[in-house]
């Protein structure tokens, strides 16, 4: 162990891990490389959820801490707490929260955020943000990597848990922000039926102006009356393989 | 009354109508310009809609008869059936499919879609196409033009009418391809799940690349597995508002 740049705030980082500029208002963050790392879809939807002044945010899931972290950046009166299950990443991201000196912003709890509700409390937030596991056990391979396991495969929570404890946790009229794959919609809505989360924001993301959309971006209200808005695609790469502007954009202001 | 174009195959052409050349294969199809015409939307649907080698197919309000006539010209053995309730249209509608000499594949059926599958019996088509009024009475104004109206709002049928009659005259593993409002799509998985008919491709219509898309194709299969399939996004305008080189091709090849 080393304390590497996290040295002037008595940070420790682990040989296995770096310390990952995000690029925007000097924010950090720590990675595990042989674990699972943030991806597109964390910065998107960390864009896509916005949190309003005062506002009580909850992220369940948050691996690194990466969506607290980028949204803190994009508001100035926001809290946030965010669940982890998994001990050693808890532990990173709470360390990531020391190194930019969100501690006062930014809570981790490790905990399984099916049990959230108990651990926090129900009707407390005005929005929950999740970029849970996409894919049904049973579908694809698992990897052997624990930590990329349960972030991917639903293997310690499901579709359905996730939005039940949303469901618990958001006050009426809160807001749920969640990324997901587009070939699991029909059960993102069947389920939202089920414990009173309403659509009423849905953003498909396209790799590229000839593929198929690869990421969905959807809010909902609880208890919201029923009325879904589509918005203009998001696509990532151009005809030249580079960022399109929008994307360019979300990356800096993000 | 006189004849016009339709001259020397002895069609009726009425003064209040005209002949549009559809610039497809020498198809032509008569209008009622104060009356509903054909849009964009069909003009997609009979692209995205696919009848293979041999199949049967019908289509549910058909209108002009805009679908069948255009899909008769991508394909060559195959045969339509179409049902449309107004008398006058219907009747309009024969007048256009004798004009373009196809009364041995496309025949009009004056008739009530709710009753399509006694007057047509069961399990009968591989394919149903359909491009039914999109508002559900008691959103929007309702057109004082009586054709116009029962083109736009669920007067005559609701979604449901339409998702019912298509299972009932479907063979199993028969297909469903509609055009419909991406703000309906709720309506549309939760319908089609009550008669057994499994969303397999979705595609949006996106007027441009800054817009929300407004329509929406959709392709079912009567008993089919769960898979759903997106397709790249459709993209009517480019950014100098001419038609994007996918749209002209549809335009030139539907």
């Amino acid at each position: 162990m080393d304390t590497k740049m996290g040295a002037s705030l008595d940070i420790e980082i682990n040989d296995y891990e770096r310390i990952d500029d995000l690029n925007f208002k000097g924010l950090k963050i720590i990675q595990n490389p042989n674990n699972f790392c943030f991806g597109m879809d964390a910065v998107l939807l960390s864009h896509f959820a916005k949190a309003r002044s005062g506002e009580k945010v909850v992220d369940l899931g948050t691996g690194t801490g990466i969506i607290p972290i980028l949204m803190s950046g994009r508001s100035e009166d926001t809290y946030f707490d965010a669940i982890e299950i998994e001990p050693t990443m808890a532990e990173m991201a709470r360390r990531s929260v020391k190194l930019n000196e969100l501690e006062d912003r930014i809570k981790i709890i490790e905990a399984d955020l099916k049990e959230s509700p108990n651990h926090l409390g129900t009707r407390k937030y005005q929005l929950v943000t999740t970029n849970p596991p996409y894919k049904k056990v049973g579908t694809g391979l698992v990897n052997p990597n624990h930590a990329k396991a349960i972030a991917r495969h639903e293997i310690l929570c499901s579709l359905d848990d996730v939005l039940k404890a949303a469901s618990k946790l958001l006050v009426r009229g809160g807001r749920l922000s969640m990324v997901h794959r587009p070939n699991r919609l029909w059960d993102i809505l069947l389920g939202m039926r089920d414990y009173g989360l309403e659509p009423k924001k849905i953003r498909l993301v396209y790799p590229s102006l000839d593929k198929a959309p690869n990421m969905l971006l959807l809010e909902a209200v609880l208890g919201g009356k029923p009325h879904l808005s589509w918005l203009p695609p998001l696509i990532v790469y151009d005809a030249q393989g580079d960022f399109t502007d929008e994307l360019k954009e979300i990356y800096a202001g993000s």
